[in-house]
């Protein structure tokens, strides 16, 4: 079984919505049968490299807030953070994550996705030093991860790299009707949209782990030449 | 969208199922979108390494045929292979083919997977010379496919390296109800069993792309906390 994550770094609600997944993913009996996949998201689309700001002043100018509503919007998602025992600092910053999520596509090639993702979302979240706008900081996270540090430098410094990989999950993301994040699809049979409680992700888990067989073969081995216990059955 | 093909090297709808289907995904508009996973299959599954014999031996003592009728099956084969431009050599081998499915996840891995899996059929249908039960020619195969010669004779010398993931696969397929090979699977939505006809493919490539905006979101933002185009929402 698949289950697709889409995500953007920048993104509180992924960060906490990661936690509660892999919490229900821990218990879920068939585990070893479900790979996780990232899947890049820009919450921001138009930002660009170079012009990361402190998230209070994003979101008062953004959403037109005083800077004591900013405040207790952060607080909030730091204590749904602590709840999972993770950190949250305050006063992090907002910017540009495309290159992010580039690194992160180079990451799945080498099976390190998992790795780098987690690494991103606490230098995010948990770290005071900003990650945006900062490739030798990438770099180091990358390495972190179990990625060959050289290999991580070139591709941060080719903008194509990996950028039609990104492209492609941010098309899918419109097919499958995933417009805020994060938005989870098992087996692309079945959808789950936010950081819901883990309650809820054990039931879909287990939801798209008992629909598995019920797959309609929309052209079956009557018309078909196929091979099987009894052999490759030839027409005539 | 993901197509996931349960094949067998040792089998000949899988050949020609695999250049039908390739066929249709070549002109079907949105193959830069479409990504193929190979799925192993097990067609023989007590045959262990070392036992590779001629398949006119063993048509005749499987199935209780004459060697004509084995004879005639294999032409019909030969037949519905040229008509693909595909070789099929008279005389092949049948044989064990655990260790072909383990490499193939390593080219997973490498991203090599759809190059070593066509020189493997190749191998198996086209080449006079046996595939089965000689490392040194599957790890030519491997470096012709671009893997690591290295890196693939220590795959082949481990038998523990990827069996999981062959182990995986043949899970899947007793869970998706693929009792014959080749089966294809599409986004896990349909699938269709066997080698069909370009046709019949080019149909379910479009019938699945079409589907990929009806996935119903089973939890959903409404209960879910998730970012969006209106930043992070938190509830109150």
């Amino acid at each position: 079984m698949r289950v697709e994550i889409w995500t953007d770094i920048s993104c509180p609600w992924c960060y906490v919505g990661q936690a509660r997944f892999e919490k229900a993913l821990a218990s879920f009996p068939h585990r070893a049968d479900v790979e996780v996949v990232h899947r890049s998201f820009q919450l921001d689309p138009h930002r660009t490299k170079g012009d990361a700001e402190p998230i209070i002043g994003f979101l008062m100018r953004g959403k037109g807030w005083t800077r004591e509503q900013a405040q207790a919007n952060e607080d909030t998602l730091s204590r749904q953070s602590a709840a999972l025992g993770l950190k949250y600092v305050m006063g992090r910053d907002h910017g540009y994550t495309f290159d992010m999520h580039r690194l992160l596509h180079f990451a799945k090639e080498q099976g390190r996705q998992r790795e780098l993702l987690t690494l991103l979302y606490r230098a995010n979240f948990a770290e005071e030093r900003s990650v945006y706008d900062d490739d030798e900081r990438l770099v180091d996270l990358a390495a972190e991860a179990g990625l060959d540090a050289d290999a991580a430098r070139k591709v941060l410094a080719d903008p194509s790299a990996h950028a039609e990989d990104v492209h492609a999950d941010l098309r899918e993301a419109a097919a499958v009707g995933a417009t805020g994040v994060p938005f989870f699809v098992l087996d692309r049979r079945f959808a789950v949209s936010g950081a819901q409680r883990p309650e809820v992700f054990t039931q879909a888990l287990t939801k798209a782990w008992e629909s598995r067989s019920s797959l309609p073969v929309v052209a079956g081995a009557a018309h078909g030449d196929a091979c099987g216990p009894d052999g490759c059955p030839v027409p005539h």
